[in-house]
């Protein structure tokens, strides 16, 4: 494909995508395939001889598609958002298009230096105390990550090889094996599983907290668990904050614990994959509040910002941390401008050597969405909860599990948990909606997440009332049932 | 931005794609900019208000462009090559408006088993063992990873799991720690950064291994060291091996090394991040003889296999190694076909929990070059490199560092490592080509990769007499300047 295909095969792939998501709603939200499909749709080996472009295409509709979640259809409400924009589309056609590997400063510097300034443009919107921004002498500063769980693990291997290196400083004859056997890392009981990931990746030992009744780790809690474990000789050194947890949207009181941190020691990295979009706007901003106290900071705007993934914003307020814990300089990546002070070489801030030129999503997306609109779109989502929070709180039958701060809304039917799973079972075998449940005190709970850009009153509408009339069914079913046993049983 | 604006826009932004690529000699391969030039074009905060596309797009041209270091030209030398192809980016697109995270099979049915599929496909390309392709029934099977450095730590991080539980299941009472404080990973003196980091991360120690002449590990090499190691009471547990290094694109010997590994069970994980695309080429195919050895492999077809970055290919032989080593399973992530057997989630495989729809690229590559498309491509840059290499050869003046096998060429001019360091900042300064130095047996040594896709003879021929001509300055200047010398000093 030399070009000129490429401009008439791009013009018309650019038509199917908009007529993809124009049409999107129109598409079963969730795909009716069983596991193995798509393997018998398609030849057993690549062709020998190149294929045309049509026969290729037309094997979008007839193998793909089929298959296909649909992530942006407004009937899709699981997991959390993943973003999605026109401007980011345009965005990373450009990306792909340069095409270049982002390294180091001299590998590309238009992709080092936008990415570097669009995460303090990105940590303005978030007002993120100065410490965090690069500016041009900054010691902090942010990074693109791939994912919140990168971020995590890089936060968390910052923080064991700080603790090594502060210890043996004090002890040089202890052993880095001798210390990483004694430390100790904490997370809420909340956290997502990335976090124990990391503690298992770094091979380390790390203890989950358990929360209050609205699932928050309170600063109490760390202390006693603190004295505990330095009682027992261990050596805590890092604490994984959550704001807005997978299950329920909770929030650790970093307010709490981070000064409790700060006294000990202790790394506090903030995990916000989610909710930390919505602190661009000043009426959730206090959510963050207490990020002061944080060594790190994490969210994904490819999320819930309309910037695609992979986009996850890291922050960090000693640049000289993260790079201490990673940094390797072969000759074939060292160039003149190494070391210059205004000069960032992200291999050193990151799990992979190097990426794509990510931050040109967010250049397109934050100005052509401008702060206001951002602020607006987030706005409306929440709105959105709100919403739905109402029809389920007006239906007796129901119950909220967990407070509605955000886009995500928890609810269960008041009785079992077989119900809850049955009902659920029954919603998603209806392919009308998708939704996935999670754990809440043991109780079996159902997520309502508000995902798409393209959600309107009337989708959350729609979807509590086949919500609801399913609940109906099944109560009835069960009613008839009931009745059933204790006729027979009377009869009996 | 609506659909109807992205119908536009999107178009635009492919008419510039092209022209970008059509004219991309006449950029200057290497930019002129100072670091921290970008800051000062463009404002310090993000627009309150929503820009206009017409704003936003024609900053491409100011602030990035001037910054850019054109990958895809075919003046770039540097490194090694990252793919770049017309079907890659239209499959990207399609990407892009899907939308969705593959972290689990019910995420998206379509991307899990597109990727499964297409591993397969890649992995009969390569003639890899049938242990290692997943099938229908197969115990092996193959993940997309974002980088080859994610794939190390990844078969690295599976490896250690493996020991620790193989050991503990002799040695109950043997603490995970302790284990781990004894173990010992091996890899070349020549092998990639990202290996060593793959250590640090884990928390092991790993020895770099002596190379022969050619810079190739020996069976020998590793034979010694293991007597050494386990006789010190250490627990060798694996090996990454290397083929096609990035100093000198040099093989480590497998087919001595892989029965090593097999009898004293050294799980060998092989990264072939450049090579690995050459051997769908039959005659190429032998460097990977040992392969069979191997307990996982790994290579870039975002390198040189015309696949847009990111989209690192892994396979291992027996998957529930490498899910033993990382499986988690929140109940938000539970979905009704999990563990049926022809099911994968891959998130329990990669370090993020979830990726993009990365194996479309790969099928929109396979199908319309076909393999005969691919390898001639492969061909031809091996060519290319053969032609350099040819031009070198001619020169008195200079030398081959390494054996040319493929589409890099190590050389240096004859002499002082530091009149090669003077030719490279000429060469680099004049910014007509881009090249980057590496260090071969303590000798300063300038890389030529053959990298972009549209580089030809005329590009290579181009590049040579540039070198040379810059070459003769140098060295008439050296002359004079000794002349001068001489004079002074016998003058004096």
């Amino acid at each position: 494909m030399d070009a000129a295909e490429f401009r008439r095969r791009g013009k018309e792939m650019v038509d199917y995508v908009a007529d993809y998501l124009e049409n999107i709603e129109k598409r079963q939200v969730y795909p009716d395939v069983e596991p193995g499909y798509l393997r018998s749709l398609i030849p057993e080996e690549a062709p020998e001889e190149a294929e045309s472009y049509e026969d290729v295409v037309k094997d979008i509709e007839r193998v793909i598609m089929p298959g296909v979640t649909h992530w942006h259809s407004p009937y899709f409400y699981a997991y959390f958002p993943t973003a999605h924009s026109f401007p980011a589309m345009l965005a990373d056609m450009l990306c792909g298009a340069i095409g270049c590997i982002g390294f180091s400063w001299a590998a590309s510097p238009a992709c080092t230096e936008l990415e570097t300034v669009m995460l303090d443009w990105l940590g303005k919107m978030l007002k993120l105390p100065e410490d965090f921004l690069a500016g041009t002498e900054g010691r902090g500063g942010g990074v693109i990550q791939g994912t919140a769980s990168e971020a995590t693990l890089i936060a968390f291997l910052a923080a064991r090889s700080k603790i090594v290196k502060l210890i043996q400083a004090d002890h040089p004859d202890r052993s880095e094996t001798d210390i990483i056997s004694k430390l100790v890392a904490y997370s809420s009981d909340q956290a997502h599983s990335s976090v124990e990931r990391a503690g298992l990746i770094g091979g380390v030992r790390m203890k989950k907290m358990p929360t209050d009744s609205k699932f928050s780790v309170r600063g109490a809690a760390l202390q006693k668990v603190l004295e505990e474990d330095r009682a027992a000789g261990l050596i805590p050194f890092f604490f994984c904050a959550t704001l807005g947890t997978t299950p329920s949207c909770a929030f650790d009181c970093i307010t709490e614990l981070g000064p409790i941190c700060n006294a000990e020691q202790i790394w506090m990295h903030i995990d916000a994959a989610y909710a930390g979009s919505a602190f661009i706007c000043p009426e959730f901003r206090p959510l963050l509040n207490g990020v002061e106290f944080a060594d790190s900071f994490n969210f994904n705007p490819h999320k819930w910002l309309l910037v695609n993934f992979d986009c996850s914003a890291m922050w960090v307020k000693k640049r000289s941390d993260i790079i201490g814990a990673f940094k390797m300089e072969p000759l074939y990546l060292k160039h003149d401008h190494q070391e210059s002070g205004i000069v960032t070489d992200y291999r050193h801030w990151q799990i992979p050597l190097g990426g794509r030129f990510r931050s040109l999503k967010m250049w397109f997306v934050f100005r052509m969405y401008g702060l206001k609109g951002l602020q607006a779109y987030i706005r409306k989502h929440v709105g959105l909860a709100k919403e739905f929070e109402s029809l389920v709180r007006a239906d007796q039958r129901f119950e909220i599990s967990a407070d509605v701060v955000l886009g995500l809304v928890c609810f269960r039917l008041k009785g079992s948990n077989e119900l809850n799973e049955t009902l659920l079972k029954r919603i998603n075998r209806a392919r009308k909606i998708h939704l996935v449940p999670c754990q809440l005190a043991g109780k079996f709970v159902l997520r309502f997440a508000v995902c798409a850009r393209t959600t309107e009153s009337r989708h959350v509408q729609e979807a509590w009332s086949h919500i609801s009339h399913l609940a109906s069914e099944l109560l009835q079913e069960l009613h008839k049932c009931q009745q059933t046993q204790y006729l027979a049983f009377n009869i009996g």
